[in-house]
């Protein structure tokens, strides 16, 4: 089954158009045709080549809704014509105690990334949502009860949303706690929305004055400029948790300070170049950690859905065409997008 | 009331007998006429200025045990020949959250250190252990139940001892667990004791060989040489709680990779020239900690000290007297002591 999809033959070639194939559905198997794709920062540093480790034809895409086409033999739960998405995984050993606890995450024998991922499929890797269609085994497609109208926008839930969204629950995020985002960007935006919505006092924090109103508009209670030590400073001692979605490196001893006794700061983005050496008396002082998450599991994600079907969240995007996807990916750099890229699939081959 | 005791007098002077003044006990103040007091490397540090802030003279020591040998009228708790003990607090704010829970350590007003404390008292600093006699206010007296005879190894529970105990008990450690003790000196070998008789299993990190047998006589079940990179490969993901002691500057990555999914590595030392900075990737991937831990809060000091009374747990030691103390820091920059110095109070003024 042939698809049409864009992705890389090199991590110094620009994305285009290509086939790829698709298996036929077997028994638990859910054929998705894609209607968006999130665009997400790994994508770019996979399909570059500046993680580790990238099989070519590399098609990314990992944010991925459409409506389902098709299903094996012993699906159950998901029928043609049901909107459906995808995220970060597409399989996993389901045998480890991780998988057993709803954590196909932290697989101890490592998840099937949706690409990149080892595959018996031709050719041998997976291939991800920058395509107009999918084939992926039922415990790992996911139900959407959004509103059609706002499925281009759902699509970033599947990554940016599940990415923040579990460490705020694992961290007992809610009324009566003070909650801190650290950068106002794909994932940040969607960490401002779903703390504020569990009902926390939700701070944002950014570099740039620029961003004051917007995260405001995201639902922030208060906002600081981290820049500004006088502002930082006022917040000391004061935050139960910090969510750190800011993927370069930066001085973490700034938030850590902020934290109240036995508070954490859990980051989420893994920089290119090391955060500098932390100071550990803020840890030491006021039993504080610096922690890491990882995405979320499958039933974290769909309860991640359903929780925000239930709040009217979706992410804020800028529709493209997958023509535009290099260019994309070049404004994606600059931060220049508020605050998602989404493919929209038809555009696909419509050159 | 004129007490003997070693102090110095500037950061670059050795130790010498001083004569010091203590206030008569007061309504809830219990005197205390010291036996033993533990020699701490925070000693060294603050009494040779290596931390800023050390006020002059100074007398170092806050791992004190003694007999009670007056007390004021409103105290009940403690009475005239009590063996009781004070460990690095002698008072705190009493009324924020910290003192509310029993965290008097993490005081958010800042607790009185033992010694170079803020004090009403001449000469506007607190004096520590190393002196024949103190007087503390009732609600940072430890009771003592363990027999006379093991008076002089008890006292180093009073920092080393709750240093380690406090974050084993706040971090669940107990049976079925994995746990690993980073360094096998003051701190360390308090931990593999008290590791071992909260029922987990306890595996000793050392640098050196010569230290492996030791362990194993501490308690632990298993010792790897944290050199050897196959050892420590041999034990990756599979530590619940990882207690890193070494105050000396070193890679926190080769521990928190030996991490379970959710497991913390916890500092307790601070290094004077910071940790390299750590690999964040296993945090992220595996949703770990790296956190700290200070001492512990009073009812929880008592609660170790128990605890140690009904396991038969005290420290081990080399006791010295008062004038050795300037040889015994010496030696113990080169870690060459098993485990502890204790000064016998008795000897001071006695040269």
């Amino acid at each position: 089954m042939t698809t049409k999809a864009y992705g890389a033959h090199a991590g110094d070639k620009p994305l285009e158009p290509i086939d790829i194939a698709r298996r036929a559905p077997s028994a638990n198997d859910v054929q998705i045709d894609i209607a968006f794709c999130g665009v997400c920062h790994s994508d770019l540093h996979t399909v570059r080549s500046e993680w580790a480790g990238t099989r070519y034809p590399c098609v990314p895409g990992h944010e991925i809704v459409g409506r389902v086409s098709a299903v094996g033999t012993g699906v159950s739960a998901f029928a043609v014509g049901d909107i459906v998405g995808v995220g970060c995984m597409v399989d996993s050993c389901q045998r480890c105690s991780a998988c057993d606890e709803g954590l196909e995450q932290y697989c101890e024998n490592g998840f099937v990334g949706t690409y990149n991922g080892r595959t018996k499929d031709a050719p041998g890797h997976t291939l991800g949502g920058y395509s107009q269609r999918i084939v992926v085994k039922d415990a790992f497609v996911l139900k959407i009860r959004h509103p059609v109208a706002q499925l281009a926008a759902v699509a970033p839930l599947l990554c940016a949303g599940i990415t923040t969204y579990s460490p705020l629950r694992h961290w007992k995020v809610g009324p009566g706690k003070k909650v801190g985002i650290v950068g106002i960007g794909g994932l940040g935006h969607m960490g401002i929305k779903l703390a504020h919505a569990m009902g926390a006092h939700t701070v944002a924090f950014t570099t740039s004055e620029s961003k004051r109103e917007d995260a405001r508009k995201l639902g922030a209670d208060d906002v600081v400029i981290s820049k500004n030590t006088a502002e930082m400073k006022a917040h000391a001692g004061s935050f139960d948790f910090i969510l750190d979605t800011v993927a370069a490196s930066h001085d973490l001893d700034a938030f850590t300070r902020l934290l109240k006794r036995d508070g954490a700061l859990c980051l989420v983005g893994v920089p290119e170049h090391p955060h500098p050496a932390p100071n550990i008396a803020p840890l030491i002082f006021g039993r504080r950690a610096i922690a890491g998450s990882l995405i979320g599991g499958i039933a974290e994600t769909q309860a991640m859905l359903d929780f925000c079907a239930e709040h009217g969240i979706v992410s804020d995007i800028e529709l493209i065409a997958a023509r535009e996807i290099n260019d994309a990916y070049e404004r994606m750099l600059r931060s220049d997008v508020k605050y998602r890229f989404v493919i929209d699939a038809a555009t696909m081959g419509a050159e």
